[in-house]
């Protein structure tokens, strides 16, 4: 089996590729080539033992998407994409990269698939940024997609553009929307929904972490662990069972800040609680209001997604997988 | 004012430009100038007073939209798509004149917006195939939208993008999903649902009409009067009323095949109703069952739009406004 990650060198696109090597097989099939491209060169993962590709590309260009496909992989993580912040600061970057680069992918699959019958699983990353406020609490599956940002329009879009070439018979897509990925490895950065992560990943370590709003915020999350295993059972799964409608809000758990603070308590006690400094950010609180507290996700629950049940076991993935298994 | 009608050789198209035409207003400020455009050039509407512009253009050429709006109009109505058929059977044609050539006229929009300030009011045909079966009965505001059609999925597609250019300030956009217009006047034509007109309108003038489902067949319609309405009222309203989310199912009348019988009978007697003959065919069948029952429409009712209330008044529109109001 050949396997083509696009994003591999992003944070959910190196967690799979090292989560693929470790399990040599997918779906029972062992993995005998990957081809890993990024913006930015990625790096070969710890101990693949088939043949990797390292490539660095821009789908957005005209003809890379062709090229990179021209090994006829038989599954393509798509999670390449810029981010929110910087769909929303520059229009047409955000509709290039996101929509148009996505687009040239469906498309170069869909000429290969007229050409000899090339019919690849599309694993595609959306995002819950694809609903906007106001939202239900829980958002069932059969609620409307009503983005408020230009970067979740752009998922929303790709969706229904994976939906379609789905029916038509091009490929087998399955579009997978992702929780807010909690405890996030590495350096606090600047995404305004930063904070869920930083207050858990810097007490654990003994540094300050700033939490910009207060305890009653919920919100939606998943441990990269369960990321990288929905984009796996994604690839994996039955598309006859899926049916037309091939994006899935996948599973995770609804908790407040609240909460998040309370596990930590559990699991590193009271000193790491004291390292979490309160600093109330207007900007942050407003946003906060619009994103998602919480979902049903009975539909990928139903076709065997799974995630965490508690945030003392998203704390205790984080400690297994980034801290060597110690506090 | 000047308005620019974009797919205004169809016959809503022709419609919308008459009843503007006849009103010499839109929201109250007088219709200086119409711009009147479609892949075949569009008739002068009778009797409207000001400057008419006929042009005929394929708006998914490049360059074609940034032309189309050198005169800055006021209002633009977009009405102009390949039907639903014709993007099912010609993949690329459906992608290139429904998405390419709509996103094309937001982006000439978008620049000349980003020129100096150009911002007018933007009016989308949109359609209820944007949902696709399973369907709730009635479907509410917030139902999703999965589309099991290219077509459904364009348009689907151009709600997105009307919502997202409209937040970002570059027009203000409104997208309103048209029910299925009946009676629609003409010669019955090929389209699979053709006959919820074709059963009403050929006995009203003494010609014979073939049903091919069964009277339980329950479906969503507007009078073509009720649709140019909408469009109006759609360049009217306050667009601060309607919020972010820009794409409206616009208020109908759900009826099965039985109830349109019924109000024939009414209308025109038991010897209209005769002329109805029944062939069964299954295809047609199947594909009635994925189509949207009735709506909701709780948003553009409350935002003043109208439609029928019985079947006996679109019946009575179509006497009044085809057959020169008499049997």
């Amino acid at each position: 089996m050949h396997i083509l990650i696009i994003g591999a060198a992003g944070m959910l696109g190196r967690k799979l590729a090292q989560r693929l090597t470790n399990d040599g097989t997918l779906g029972d099939r062992p993995i005998e080539a990957m081809t890993l491209v990024d913006v930015v060169t990625p790096e070969t993962p710890e101990g693949f033992r088939g043949k990797v590709t390292l490539e660095t590309a821009d789908l957005s260009t005209p003809g890379e998407a062709a090229r990179l496909i021209t090994g006829r992989p038989n599954v393509i993580f798509h999670l390449a994409a810029i981010v929110s912040g910087e769909a929303e600061l520059d229009f047409d970057k955000g509709y290039r990269i996101n929509l148009d680069g996505t687009r040239y992918l469906f498309d170069a699959i869909r000429i290969a698939n007229g050409e000899n019958g090339y019919k690849p699983r599309v694993v595609f990353a959306s995002s819950i940024a694809v609903f906007g406020a106001p939202l239900a609490y829980p958002i069932s599956d059969e609620f409307h997609t009503t983005p408020l940002t230009s970067y979740g329009t752009q998922k929303a879009i790709c969706e229904l553009l994976l939906s379609d070439y789905s029916r038509r018979g091009f490929f087998e897509g399955i579009g997978i929307r992702l929780p807010t990925v909690c405890i996030r490895p590495g350096k606090p950065n600047k995404a305004a929904s930063g904070f869920f992560s930083n207050i858990l990943r810097e007490p654990l370590v003994g540094r300050e972490a700033v939490l910009p709003v207060s305890d009653d915020v919920r919100h939606w999350h998943a441990s990269p662990r369960s990321a990288a295993g929905f984009l796996i059972h994604a690839a994996t799964i039955d598309v006859d069972k899926v049916g037309p409608r091939r994006n899935l809000s996948m599973p995770g758990l609804s908790a407040t800040v609240g909460q998040q603070i309370d596990a930590l308590r559990r699991v590193a006690g009271e000193k790491a609680v004291a390292l979490i400094r309160r600093e109330p950010d207007e900007m942050i609180m407003r946003m906060c209001a619009g994103w998602a507290p919480g979902f049903e996700a009975k539909r990928a629950t139903a076709l065997g997604f799974k995630a965490e049940q508690s945030f003392d076991e998203i704390i205790r993935v984080h400690i297994e997988d980034e801290l060597g298994g110690k506090l």
